[in-house]
C-alpha cells in the first residue's frame, strides 16, 4: 500500500495531522518509500529549532514539557513534541502513557505531539530520530522538543540529534554527583531543576552550579544556566518562562558561535553513519558470523581473528 | 614500553594484583599487545559466571554489589567486580567514587576491584568489557560482577555481556512503571528492590510482580524473581543472601536450558561485530565523510544518496 507523498505533504504543510502522521509512520517503519519522501522535503527543511529534553524517570519530564509548549505557542510559535524511546530493543519502546498528560493541547491544532518507536528502522535511533526531525521541520513547525527517557547513554542520544540540549534532575532522584557520574554535565546545554519546591532542590543546584563553575570555560563559551522549576504542565509554572528564555539565547550563541553548524553536521554525519552500519550489519547477519562467534565463545578463535575474518570478506581495503 | 605478557598473566593467576591491573590497563587503553595476550589466555578462559548488576544513580548499586561480594566470599568463591561505566563517551567515564564504598574487601587478596573506561579502545565498551571479563576470567576469578550506571541501554549493554543480569530498583527513585518504560523488564533476569525498609517498597515490588506474571511465560523459561533488599553493604543485610541463591539458581537453570551458551555466543557476535564496525568507523574517518555530512545538513544531499556513495566506497558488495 503505497501512500501518495507529494499529496501527503502537501497536506501535512497545510497543517494535517493524519498527513503528517502518515509520514512519521514512513519514518518508523524504515518504509522503502522514505528515501524519496526525504528526497522531496530536503529543500523545506533547516528553519526549525530542535530542543531535546532528557532525565531519568519520574523528574517531570512530560509536565515541563507541557509547560514549555504552552510557552512557545504564547509567543505564537508551532510545536511539535516527539517522544522517543531509544531504550527498548525489544518492544520498540514508545509506551504511551505519559501522552495522557499532554491532553491540555490536544485542541491546539498548532501543536503536535507523537511517541515514536524505531521498530524495523534501518540505521536505528540515529537514523530515524533525524529523518523524522525533517519531516517535522519540513511540515512547518519551529520548534520541534525531542523528549527522551533515560540518564547516561541516552542524553548523549539526545545530544547528537538536538541544537540545545535540556537536562532535567530533581531533588532525590540522584543529586549532581549522580548526574556528574552519568557524564550528562558534558551534554547540558541547559539544567532545570524540576520539583523546586522540595526541600533538597537548593543543593542539587548549588551543587550544579559548583560543577560548571569549575569545569573549563573560554571566553564565548556557552555556560549552562541551571533553572529550577515547579512544572505541573502550565504555563504560569515556576520557571518555564525562564527556560523558554535561555533557550531562545542559547539559539542566538548557537547561531552567532557557528556552533549551530557544527552541530548539524554532526547530526547528519552519525545519521550517515548509521546508515552504512546498518548496510554492514545487513551483511554480517547473512554471514558466517554466527559459526565465528560460536569459536570466540567457546575458546578456540580469539575475537580478533574473527573479526579479521570477517573484515577482510566486507569491508573494502583502501 | 612493552609488558612481557606471558609473565604478567603468570604473576595475575597467582594472585598478583598489580599485575593483574595491568593487563587490564591493556585494554582499556586498547593497546596493539592485546590481541596477543588475548589469544595467551584464551584457553584459560571460559570458567567465570558473569553477573551484570545495574540501575539507576542513587539506588544502592555499590552497597548491594559490596554485601553481595561478601556474601560470595562467605561461599569461598574468588570475586572480581568491574564498574563499567558507559555513559560519557567525553571523559572516558569511569569516576572512583563509589570505590570509596568497597574499602570492606580492600585487605582481601581473594577479592579484585576496578573501575574500567574505554578510553581509545578499539570497538568501545561492547569489545572491551568481554577482554577485561576474558582477563579476569584467566586470572582465576570464579565470580565477575558487572556494575554499571544507567537506565535504559546501559541495561541493555549489560545484557549483552552478562550470564545473568540484576536490576535493581528503589521506592521513590522511579516506580516499576517506569522502568517498563525504560525497556529494563525484558533484560532483567533478577530484581532487587532495594531500600525495602521505605514506605513505598512494597508497591514497588506488587507492581513488579503484577507486570512479570502478565508477561509471556513458556513451560521451562525463566521468571524473574523479585527480591526485597535493605543493602549496606554487609553480607548479613537483608535480602543479600536471597540475592545470591537466586543467583545460584539462575546459574542451575542457564547451565541446563542451553541458555548460557547461546548468551555467550551472542556476546561474542556483538564483540566481534564491534571490532568490524570499529575499522570500519576508522575508514568513515579518513574519507570525504565530513564533506557528505555538510551537504546533507545544509539541505542539497539527502541522507540516502551520501550513505550510498560511502557504502560503494567502503563496504564490499556481495
Amino acid at each position: 500500500m503505497g501512500v501518495d507523498t507529494t499529496a501527503t505533504l502537501d497536506r501535512a504543510r497545510a497543517g494535517d495531522a493524519r498527513a503528517l502522521g502518515r509520514l512519521l509512520s514512513l519514518v518508523e517503519d524504515g518504509s522503502p518509500q522514505l528515501r524519496s519522501v526525504i528526497k522531496d522535503l530536503l529543500p523545506l527543511t533547516g528553519q526549525a529549532r530542535v530542543i531535546g529534553l532528557t532525565g531519568a524517570p519520574g523528574v517531570g519530564k512530560s509536565t515541563t514539557v507541557s509547560a514549555l509548549v504552552g510557552a512557545f505557542r504564547a509567543a505564537g510559535r508551532r510545536v511539535a513534541v516527539l517522544a522517543v524511546d531509544p531504550t527498548s530493543p525489544f518492544t520498540g519502546g514508545a509506551l504511551l502513557g505519559d501522552r495522557v498528560r499532554m491532553q491540555d493541547h490536544a485542541t491546539d491544532d498548532q501543536v503536535f505531539i507523537r511517541s515514536m518507536a524505531t521498530r524495523g528502522h534501518l540505521g536505528g535511533l540515529a537514523a530515524a530520530a533525524p529523518q523524522a526531525i525533517r519531516v517535522l521541520d519540513a511540515a512547518g513547525f519551529e520548534v520541534i522538543l525531542v523528549e527522551t527517557v533515560g540518564v547516561g547513554q541516552a542524553e548523549v542520544a539526545v545530544a547528537a540529534l538536538a541544537d540545545s540540549v535540556v537536562v532535567l534532575l530533581a531533588p532525590g532522584l540522584g543529586d549532581a554527583i549522580q548526574a556528574a557520574k552519568a557524564g550528562i554535565l558534558e551534554v547540558a546545554d541547559l539544567f532545570v531543576v524540576n520539583k523546586a519546591d522540595k526541600p533538597d532542590s537548593h543543593q542539587v543546584v548549588r551543587d550544579l552550579r559548583t560543577m560548571i563553575a569549575l569545569g573549563h570555560h573560554e571566553p564565548g563559551d556557552w555556560k549552562p544556566p541551571v533553572i529550577s522549576a515547579v512544572a505541573t504542565g502550565g504555563l504560569r509554572d515556576a520557571g518555564i518562562v525562564e527556560l523558554e528564555h535561555a533557550l531562545d539565547a542559547h539559539w542566538t550563541w548557537l547561531r552567532s558561535s557557528g556552533e549551530l553548524e557544527r552541530r548539524r553536521r554532526e547530526r547528519a554525519r552519525e545519521e550517515i553513519t548509521a546508515l552504512v552500519f546498518a548496510t554492514l550489519r545487513h551483511r554480517l547477519a547473512a554471514s558466517n558470523v554466527d559459526v565465528l562467534a560460536s569459536r570466540v565463545a567457546d575458546g578456540t578463535l580469539n575475537p580478533f581473528d574473527a573479526a579479521e575474518e570477517l573484515i577482510a570478506e566486507h569491508v573494502r581495503s583502501r
